[in-house]
């Protein structure tokens, strides 16, 4: 990265989430350039370590005035804390990459996936959208399909692992399955209902029209990000027992014919792609394989015998890294190499705030 | 049942399997008027004993023989068994229900769901087809909507239970969360790879086509039950670390327009359907819930608004019952019904032997 400052100043914010945690280790993995880390949390978690390099960091309070001297903050501190702070990091001239629902629909902020839209970044104007984690690891299979096909329609149901709501619903599978092995009743608490060895047909809240948050957001984000409102999504999403990596079953239409082994030819040379589709050997893609993975995995790459122009794909990523941690670790290094880290109106979101 | 014979004898074949016994206990538990029940299973598991009312069935070994004297015979014992015994059944003067592959697709033998197509029995030629279970619970949901507005293609993806594999599949995803939780290897004998906290986008055989042997039953025993050949259907059938219940993202366009609140209440007066569909009260389909139910539970009823005419669902059933025994036990009791209890041409099927 030729375009490092001297001194680069990095805040992780919601540093003692599942995602932070992700996000600090991704930096550490990646060799971010930083000269100096700040991890950023509510007062609960104020004054914890959180282990960095050969070092631990101390975590401190998230305030307005954290972002004094800060050139580049990760939010993922859920959507209220980014709708609180992010307005006041951009206004003290720092960029903020916000993993949060709140800002990825805003007109004045691209939502950015390396590999998708790289170009969305050059006019940012201090907040730049961390996009869903379904949406991150459907639109990295679907974008170089789209450019050799034209996609007009995305059928999608997903197999959502519970890490995605966070720590606390990854010890809340755990603690139910081991008290159904030892004939307890299991409890519910961050879930509506039991999630072991269940499928929880809602994630997220319900909107009138009778989609799920999390449907919706795979449907409006993909056009988004596609940079194209012709792609129409309709979604399902479902939360399953497992505890890393999102899996989801793809149907695409597109304008023109793609056969299975022209859009494997594709895939396979495209980035952040792995394609695993060796049925003959049992391979394809499963969320055990994935965790831990950068790649987005692609598989069971079919014609759609149903229609004309139609291809299932199974999509699978690890939705803590590529979903979320990576993917703003990514955005980052693009910022640095396109030399973008500079806030053009520290005011513009203030009135939000 | 009005057409009840004076002496009905029934026998199991496969009685000891995990269908087997469910079926068993479903011609217990609907009071199904047989005067003697013959327990059937490999000449491994002959002599053991199986509940069955106040009583024990004592296991015989299945052979050629053993239908002498039998009016009915409900099989599950495997795709193997089914093409080897139940021409000898139907040669002795025996109605088979196969709950196998081996006789689905064969133009002789016709593939019931009650609910759905019960006039194809009429024509039986003495062995009928028990469809996949994925199949039945689709079909059961999207009957009534096709009578109303036409089902022109349907995109399923469906979340499988273990038990759909047999009890030693139970046994294996129990056995690997049990290592698991005790710092061991989980083995993996039943699945290709592990399926505790994993998905297993593999389901059967894969056809030349990439489509797993259960896609394709999917698309083609839909199809065949329907009685509609326009109705074009492409799965992707994945299994999920669930005991009991199969679930399915099922999407479906209509030549008719069909607003969600019609297709609810289109679906609240159909046979064999429970709608369970109330968003604001998290009220929807889950597997957990299912287990151990006669009915094929839908809910998450939205429309697409991806195109003109489209509908989503999510479908929820007991795969061992509806899926299975109480299907064939259902069957069963149509036969009675309509009076149907008999072979026309008992040489018919022994060519294939």
């Amino acid at each position: 990265m030729n375009n490092t400052p001297a001194e680069l100043t990095v805040a992780v914010a919601g540093a003692t989430g599942a995602v932070g945690r992700s996000m600090l280790k991704t930096l550490e993995a990646r060799a971010f350039p930083a000269s100096r880390v700040v991890a950023l949390a509510s007062s609960r978690s104020a004054g914890s370590k959180l282990p960095f390099k050969d070092t631990e960091l101390t975590v401190r309070e998230l305030t307005r005035n954290s972002f004094d001297g800060v050139d580049l903050a990760l939010f993922s501190a859920g959507g209220e804390c980014s709708r609180d702070f992010a307005p006041h990091a951009v206004a003290a001239g720092c960029v903020v990459v916000d993993n949060s629902n709140a800002w990825r629909m805003d007109e004045r902020c691209p939502l950015v996936v390396p590999e998708v839209n790289p170009q969305a970044l050059e006019e940012h104007n201090g907040i730049i959208g961390n996009p869903n984690c379904s949406t991150i690891q459907m639109v990295v299979a679907l974008k170089p399909l789209h450019d050799a096909a034209s996609i007009t329609r995305v059928v999608v149901s997903t197999y959502q692992a519970v890490s995605g709501s966070g720590q606390k619903a990854v010890d809340e599978l755990e603690s139910q399955v081991r008290r159904m092995f030892n004939m307890q009743e299991p409890e519910a608490k961050v879930y509506p209902h039991r999630i072991a060895f269940n499928c929880l047909p809602q994630i997220d809240v319900f909107m009138p029209n009778g989609y799920t948050r999390e449907e919706m957001k795979m449907t409006l984000e993909t056009v988004k990000i596609m940079g194209d409102p012709s792609i129409k999504v309709t979604a399902t999403t479902v939360r399953v027992p497992v505890f890393y990596g999102h899996s989801e079953s793809v149907n695409i239409e597109t304008r023109k014919k793609l056969s299975a082994k022209e859009a494997r030819a594709i895939l396979s040379r495209a980035p952040g792609v792995q394609v695993a589709d060796n049925p003959e050997l049992k391979i394809y893609p499963m969320p055990i394989d994935a965790a831990g993975e950068y790649e987005v995995f692609v598989g069971r790459i079919r014609e759609d015998e149903s229609i004309a122009n139609g291809l299932n794909l199974w999509v699978v990523a690890d939705n803590i890294l590529k979903g979320a941690a990576l993917n703003a670790v990514q955005i980052s290094e693009l910022l640095l190499e396109k030399n973008l880290l500079r806030v053009k109106n520290p005011r513009l979101f203030l009135q939000d705030a």
